[in-house]
């Protein structure tokens, strides 16, 4: 037996939830189940051979995307979706022994990245309500702290952190050399970016992805914003062709398509409501977030209800094991169609539960 | 300024050789100019929505590529690229102060995922006549090293190590627990792989890439071949979703249509003897590889008739400053079209150097 790096006794590999989901209902995966803008599947039809056979060239993306969030495009990192951009920015910050603040639950990928590196985690529960741990994360922030995560909004909580309380962590992180890593991964939703920061903050690292309100899970696209003496050192660890030309043409188009995203969110929040109502009359609990995706309690049932649908061809993700989470399945945001389909087998399932 | 990880300090960033290349004459990156299988963009043409807005699931592409390579999928892990390789197989390996092998020249991704990883290299440089350092090699593989690598065939050096002195390196590294990192990115054109041998060692690893004989380098497919027990552990620094979900389309079409890398191979070797006999008329030194590049002594002028081709729209490498390649250009091989616009620009700007 080959020696591995010795903190990978410490990892697991991150088990993808469900496979083989082709013609299931896919309410696992907080993707965008109305889909990418038809400009995107339009200008894939026009490829050809090169964009095919020729290593990627994405200039273009990162100016668009900087122009769109009013950056500058040297404060702009494309990776390999979202995923990677929590690579990247641990690989390149965080060493051995390093401290790093991470209220959970919360993405798995984070305590995996930090893991890899052999960081040693402060785990700060989020409140009993899903609010962000404000105090403790707030007072945590003192010499020997390398990184501070903030997830925002939640995932999964759902929630978004106060802004008041935001600022006064970035601050504090600033004045003493803390990174503080914000995932805006479900920001569309929540309706609020702190772009605008990094002009200010010189600790703080943003990222955000392409596959959830743009709808281009598929393409692994997620980017990294910055300031420019940051972003040249995470540029180190970034591969250099990192992101693939057809998700550099689907990007181009989903960003110039924004009448889209205003569609996905508007339904995403229509929809959202109307799961919480159905749940709510099935005698479920479901709590309410700022993303696309919906918590619902299913108390003692939880595990049943969720196999019974998994039998059913219906996907939710069953987090009932995180803390805070208990007796708790995570329900993406789909179609009206899909939720009717979910409604109609949870009016069947419950019954024959009791 | 935010402290970093203090290995970054000794790592640049990685320059792409060239940039804004549409319209270009590109015999720079050693793609494949004459396109990937006509059946990869058929396939293209009939995706739906759900390719672009649902997580990528590749289990189909990993069965096909063990069947065609005689492995089994569990001895597979797709990659975002072969670069992607390199990084998961040193990150998994290779900790702080670890002592690899690196003969030189060589890819430089090598050396700037080992000098992340923080690892000690010692450089072999490669013969004079760039055949593989196999004495130094072989008598450097002792206790206290970590890894070696072998890229097969070399990067630029264009050669083969011997079969018998492959073996003897895998052997003896096997007996010391030394993993062999293995990079058959180019083993197309010299018409052999070595994936078989992943069954009878357990301390090798293979490297294979869908970006050159293929044609994909634009969708970002590589992949590593190894023992079931190693490819776990390389799967928890590996992403869960690295794969683009078109990459996956176009990588199952192409592995189906052997029959275009036999075209492809073939012509790859004509026009690299075009190109041999048409260099060597014009008074300059080529050498010949057992790759789809070729390499050119330009003496004195090697960095004159470079800057000027690329004044032409003509791009090339130049690989001068690199150990034993004084003097030299790295030419990809292209089409018949592309090598007849190269050998007529050489023709005018040769003379006009004297």
């Amino acid at each position: 037996m080959i020696r591995t790096s010795k903190h990978l006794k410490k990892v697991s590999q991150y088990q993808p939830p469900s496979r083989k989901r082709s013609r299931k209902v896919k309410l696992d995966l907080n993707e965008n189940m109305l889909g990418c803008s038809p400009k995107v599947l339009d200008a894939l039809k026009n490829i050809d051979w090169e964009n095919i056979s020729c290593y990627p060239e994405y200039d273009l993306l990162i100016e668009k995307t900087a122009a769109h969030y009013h950056v500058k495009p040297e404060q702009i990192l494309f990776t390999n979706g979202g995923d990677d951009a929590i690579r990247c920015a641990i690989d390149t910050y965080i060493m051995e022994s390093d401290r790093v603040l991470l209220p959970v639950p919360t993405f798995s990928m984070f305590e995996i990245q930090l893991k890899i590196r052999g960081a040693r985690i402060r785990y700060l529960p989020y409140q009993p309500d899903f609010s962000f741990p404000f105090d403790t994360y707030h007072r945590s922030l003192c010499k020997g702290i390398t990184m501070g995560i903030i997830v925002n909004p939640g995932s999964p909580t759902g929630k978004s952190i106060k802004q008041d309380q935001l600022l006064s962590i970035v601050e504090k992180a600033n004045t003493h050399n803390i990174v503080i890593l914000l995932d805006e991964t479900y920001h569309h939703f929540s309706g609020k970016t702190n772009m605008e920061l990094i002009k200010s903050y010189s600790n703080l690292i943003i990222m955000q992805t392409f596959s959830k309100a743009f709808g281009l899970a598929g393409m692994r696209l997620g980017f990294i914003a910055s300031q420019e003496q940051n972003i040249l050192q995470m540029q180190k660890v970034n591969l250099p062709y990192t992101v693939n030309s057809l998700a550099v043409i689907a990007g181009l188009a989903a960003i110039e398509d924004y009448d889209h995203i205003n569609k996905v969110i508007s339904q995403v929040n229509n929809e959202r409501e109307f799961l919480y109502r159905e749940l709510t009359k099935l005698g479920l609990r479901p709590h309410m977030t700022e993303t696309n995706f919906i918590l619902v309690d299913c108390g003692n049932y939880c595990n049943d209800i969720f196999q019974q649908l998994a039998e059913r061809g219906i996907l939710v993700r069953n987090i009932s094991s995180n803390l805070r989470m208990e007796h708790i399945l995570r329900i993406s945001i789909g179609t009206r169609k899909e939720h009717e389909i979910l409604i109609a087998a949870l009016k069947e399932i419950i019954p024959s539960l009791k």
